[in-house]
């Protein structure tokens, strides 16, 4: 592959294991792998501004076709240009479907080989999404990676919901195949469009689903379908065998994990990109994490720390805000706390992220990965006797939720 | 004055009106004035973290010593070793007495020349405040500008009132004095004390009071009791008659004031410091001040604007952040929303303080300050169409308030 193209490259591999580190080129720049994209639903990181963003070093933003498409409505994005323009980031924004969030929702809704039908969160009117609607919208959008329309069951499910829901999942990816090939870029520059597997936690669904997909010449092939409540023995089970499935040429996406736990080892499966709210709507709830650990900045023990978050984190933020203040503000009911504290946790994602990338590069990641587990592990440990008084801050803090 | 001490020297004079460019060097830095003195009540301005503030040129941050002292508490901030270590903000800091809050208060308070007893905002319990302890309290927060107690009475008030708060607050400034004088910094680093005038709208009870208050050797003089629903006119009338009162060698501050235009009317009196809740409050409520006027930006007019917010004002958000993705923003009630609008708010205030300096320099203030405040009066008249929708989409908004 020539530089200068656009789509996906290898750079580094692991010896040890499936890990890899490469190069996904879109059409607004490069995006190192592995890599974590913060989930911005509606046009921004919750609780955080783009110059931030930037400096955090987030090389992706993830938002979401389906709220995007309510609010402000594709015809404002249009308007403006695209996505990028409208919300002012320069560097590529991957769109998700909104499949995920439209079978979330708790309104009525249709569902048939055809599309689905839903109610709006925000005004209860009707809408339809098809899988070839779901690719105008994010050619509306511009976004430089587009997914495909899935249906996302729950879990557990039985095997006849989850066959189901591969079946459509399949009829989907291909009608959306279809409509991304029919149709062109509105902006100029060129979009990918990354396929998703289904198939819960059965192996022979998923295996099927992910075989059947790959027929397709999707630029990226997405797990989805997990990290909705099933145990993590069965997630890591999934990821391993959906990583030997897809081809090794195409970056691999699992989507909406995760722990730091779940990423490295996931990135040991061969995962490339990952996108979750945890780091974000945690950091909105007081809980930090931390190269020591996870910190419930509500609990009592820290209300006269002068300790920074986390030293080891190579940003402002980590290095000099102490969790003292930090608790203070949460307490004090501040806007200015789930700034910092979203800020920190997206700090420390990416100092994960880079880590991994730069161990893989090193030979050393599974060793890094086992210590580094290791030691939260035992902070865990540590740190687990909370305050009895955290839970009723917690529920004290109106900026919390 | 040499240039390592403490204290005021003006440095510019407007010969066409009693402004004036002076600086104000404190223990953690100088200030130059007339400046503009962000709220930061708890410790921090409201969605706008220190670094933040830093980059908008905040020279010197206001906080209050009734809020530190309900909450951390004062034994949290000492044992940090003061306010700036506390919070991790190395520039000035003044800090209210608190009198303002107290006066402010709902709950039942008792008031006598003793002091002010009152019940927490918070849990209710019961705290008492005295001219000495107002001042031992500032000591533990080690400000760089201490503020005396003083008895703030509503407009409108009767005279006796107003009689009554004056010879209360010339007491308490005496007492506040000897205090002062009998105490020391507890960090090593000089603090100031500023004296408050009372009189309401009164202009014999104003000359009066502050004749008294000049007694004192106080290391600046502030005018308090005004911005409380007085009309404009007559504030604008205390503020003149105080600054031809108040010493030419020590700063003067009109607390809690205001507006673009009566910040610049009053710099024309000779006043050189400020603080306002205005700017950012008014900003989490959507209300944008700009170089052509004010906006509200739940008018459904912006919702396909991509102008930047005030390319005249120099910072990157007012030059990039669109008025559609910002109305976006508050319309989906996202933090950032409140992050940014408080951002290009201080931004403008600074931009407006910073020119007024430059234009006192260059002898060219009041012809800038017509003309600006022409565009300002010009820009209102256009703007003045609100959209009906405005109120509605308002109400909606959580983030708001």
């Amino acid at each position: 592959m020539a530089p200068e193209t656009i789509g996906f490259q290898t750079t580094a591999t692991d010896p040890q294991s499936n890990a890899r580190v490469g190069l996904l080129r879109t059409a607004h720049g490069p995006v190192e792998t592995p890599a974590f994209m913060p989930v911005g639903t509606q046009g921004t990181i919750k609780a955080l501004d783009h110059r931030r963003a930037h400096e955090l070093g987030v090389q992706i933003l993830l938002c979401n076709a389906y709220h995007l498409y309510l609010r402000p409505g594709i015809e404002a994005i249009e308007r403006s240009g695209g996505l990028h323009r409208f919300i002012g980031w320069e560097k590529p924004i991957l769109t998700d479907s909104g499949g995920y969030q439209i079978f979330s929702l708790q309104q009525l809704r249709r569902l048939s080989d055809d599309g689905v039908e839903f109610r709006s969160h925000i005004d209860g009117s009707l809408h339809r999404f098809t899988p070839e609607l779901v690719i105008a919208i994010q050619r509306s959008l511009g976004s430089d990676i587009m997914m495909t329309l899935d249906e996302c069951p729950p879990y557990p499910a039985e095997r006849a919901v989850l066959e189901c829901a591969v079946r459509r999942t399949l009829l989907w990816a291909q009608r959306a195949w279809q409509a991304f090939q029919s149709s062109a870029p509105r902006y100029g520059s060129r979009q990918l469009l990354f396929g998703i597997g289904q198939g819960g936690t059965d192996p022979t669904l998923r295996r099927q689903c992910l075989s059947e997909l790959c027929q397709w010449n999707f630029d990226g092939f997405a797990i989805g379908g997990l990290s909705v409540g099933e145990p993590t023995e069965l997630l890591y089970d999934m990821v391993a065998l959906s990583t030997e499935l897809l081809p090794a040429d195409r970056p691999r996406y699992l989507m909406g994990v995760g722990t730091p736990e779940n990423i490295l080892t996931s990135i040991e499966h061969g995962v490339d990109l990952f996108d979750c709210v945890l780091p974000t709507r945690n950091a909105r709830n007081g809980q930090l994490f931390t190269t020591r650990g996870k910190i419930n900045i509500h609990n009592a023990r820290w209300r006269h720390s002068d300790e920074p978050i986390d030293p080891e984190v190579d940003h402002p933020v980590s290095r000099t805000v102490t969790l003292g203040y930090l608790r203070h503000l949460f307490t004090a009911g501040e806007v200015t706390a789930l700034i910092l504290a979203t800020e920190h946790n997206l700090a420390f994602y990416h100092w994960l992220l880079a880590t991994a990338r730069q161990k893989i590069r090193d030979g050393s990641f599974r060793h890094w990965k086992r210590s580094f587990l290791e030691r939260l592990q035992q902070a865990k440990v540590e740190t687990s006797d909370e305050d009895p008084n955290a839970a009723n801050l917690r529920s004290r803090c109106s900026t919390g939720r």
